[in-house]
């Protein structure tokens, strides 16, 4: 069985604290994980927090043997020795390198799917990489695509899908834009581009969480949807034409609506995702919501990739108090997204 | 005691249900409260919804009688007769009368505060009020002042100053900017601006809400509070520095945060109110952590205003299915600034 393989990303920050977390007590999610990362920056950080936790550095072709206590890692060296806390310019392209050998393993079907830890990206922009946006922007980019979708999601959102789910039926809200500065939003949101987007996401619906029909809810780009024109255009002129002619290939879409009431019972019920304009205007609500139980994803890649949604947090790195909640979820949603697409391929 | 006064709004929305469903009840909170509508109108709803509601038209200087099945009016006549449902032009100038009768009693102070039941602004406008912008708008013009802000808050957010509350804290957001469309929004932000917003806010958390030394969390304006530049520049170039320089006159100010990191435990714990720099970044999540339990208040205006966080609902108008919560809360609050302020003065 193809394994799932996890980035350790900033080493200065709380990834690979994450992730021997996740290994000492023997995370199961169905099939085997490991990490990509360099073996001895993990044990010494297994030493500084003090976890008992044997790190494997697997040879070409080994498969990883799962057990709690254990960490398997494909070997990829640092380039710099590295301090907890201390950010280094010198290890940016080891940081890469690492996302490099995930993407190349699940291109070449070596890995079912990847999950990345949390990396820093002015480190890796002052390193020289600048033009570097994070890691969706990146992948994209890898796989050598035009469009992808970032999408956030509570945990309780990948056990809806579940017959009998009888709980909080949690949330997956994905972005039409992404890291862009708040004054360009607007001309960015196109029909072009948000027939991209909402084509991505109904795809990726169906194929990696095996919904049949997915429904999706749109927000407008202005407050209360622009209310009639009065306080602003774009829904009239832009969103609800694009919203219409996209129904008509089949898509079962609500909206635009206000973003302050969409996220309210009344309209989340039966939706499957939220597309929201802009990152803030989504994201928010969505973190107060899944606080320590979110992960974001990418949709529209060749592969599946699902990420933490917490940054490095340098000062707790080594501290023993970064909580791993948000990568447990992005390594069961792999697991959850990578089953989905092989049983609909 | 002076009165709380409720405009009614919307005739054919579902106001005067909601007040009549308080009415009913016998809302009870330490201060006499009438509405100012239409005893007609009220009487015809009252019959409508099948609810025992005496509607008590008050003469000039009559005080309201406080009883459960009771409703106390100080009458403004419609324009023309009001179907529920089903809007009319006619009663535009009605519903701004409703308005310009509770401004005036308590700048004169025959009323304590005011609280509004929900209008529709699209009837206002066709009716000929063509600048019309919404009730907080409204009530600046017509107390001749040059900006309020506008805040909502959760009923927890009450309750949480109390000591020795131990409940969820609630969340209070205040807006830099209302209803602006999205693309304006980035140059309506200026350092005098936001000064005046923060010294507002930081003023009436004093004076209505008895808090000594408020401290209140920023959120910046682009996505991940700028990132340093890389993701917009005005955090470093307006938001920054003139927080710092509201620090100097005593405020206490966090930030500017990413707001989708800002809502969270970590970032709320001792917060006592939360500014967002526009509409959807901090609404969305205010409504959705406070659905059913949030209402809207004006902040800067020389009397009390508290507000529903809702809208007309003209296809729940007489039907008996609208939920009152928002009002509640929103007549508690006022009832609680009023006390506030008067402490306070």
């Amino acid at each position: 069985m193809r394994p799932l393989v996890i980035t350790a990303g900033e080493p200065a920050g709380i990834g690979p604290d994450l992730i021997l977390g996740l290994a000492a007590n023997g995370a199961e999610v169905g099939r085997p994980w490991l990490a990509i990362g360099d073996p001895e920056l993990f044990r010494q950080r297994a030493a500084q927090l003090d976890l008992a936790v044997e790190v494997v550095a697997l040879a070409d072709g080994e498969a990883p043997q799962m057990a709690p206590g254990r960490l398997s890692l494909w070997p990829v060296a640092l380039r710099s020795p590295c301090q907890a806390g201390t950010l280094s310019l010198a290890n940016a392209g080891h940081v890469l390198e690492c996302l490099d050998v995930a993407i190349a393993a699940c291109r070449a079907g070596r890995a079912a799917a990847m999950v990345t830890a949390p990396l820093h990206k002015g480190v890796i922009i002052e390193a020289g990489w600048t033009q570097f946006t994070g890691h969706t922007e990146y992948l994209r980019d890898a796989c050598g695509i035009d469009e992808v979708v970032m999408m956030l999601a509570t945990d309780d959102a990948l056990h809806a899908r579940q017959p009998g789910w009888q709980g909080d039926p949690g949330l997956r809200v994905a972005l039409a834009t992404t890291h862009l500065p708040l004054r360009d939003v607007a001309d960015a949101i196109t029909p072009a581009s948000l027939g991209r987007v909402l084509r991505i996401l109904d795809h990726d619906l169906r194929c990696d969480f095996g919904i049949a029909r997915p429904r999706i809810a749109v927000c407008g780009l202005n407050p209360h949807a622009g209310e009639d024109g009065h306080l602003g255009r774009e829904e009239l002129e832009v969103i609800t034409p694009t919203l219409e002619a996209l129904r008509g290939e089949g898509l079962t879409l609500d909206g635009p609506l206000p973003a302050d009431t969409l996220f309210t019972p009344r309209h989340l019920a039966g939706v499957d995702a939220v597309l929201a304009m802009y990152h803030d205007q989504g994201l928010a609500v969505l973190k107060y919501a899944g606080f320590g139980r979110g992960a974001n994803l990418t949709l529209g890649l060749p592969i599946v990739r699902t990420s933490v949604d917490h940054g490095t947090a340098l000062d707790l790195a080594a501290s023993g108090r970064a909580d791993g909640g948000s990568l447990r979820v992005a390594l069961n949603l792999a697991a959850e997204m990578a089953a989905a697409r092989a049983a609909s391929a």
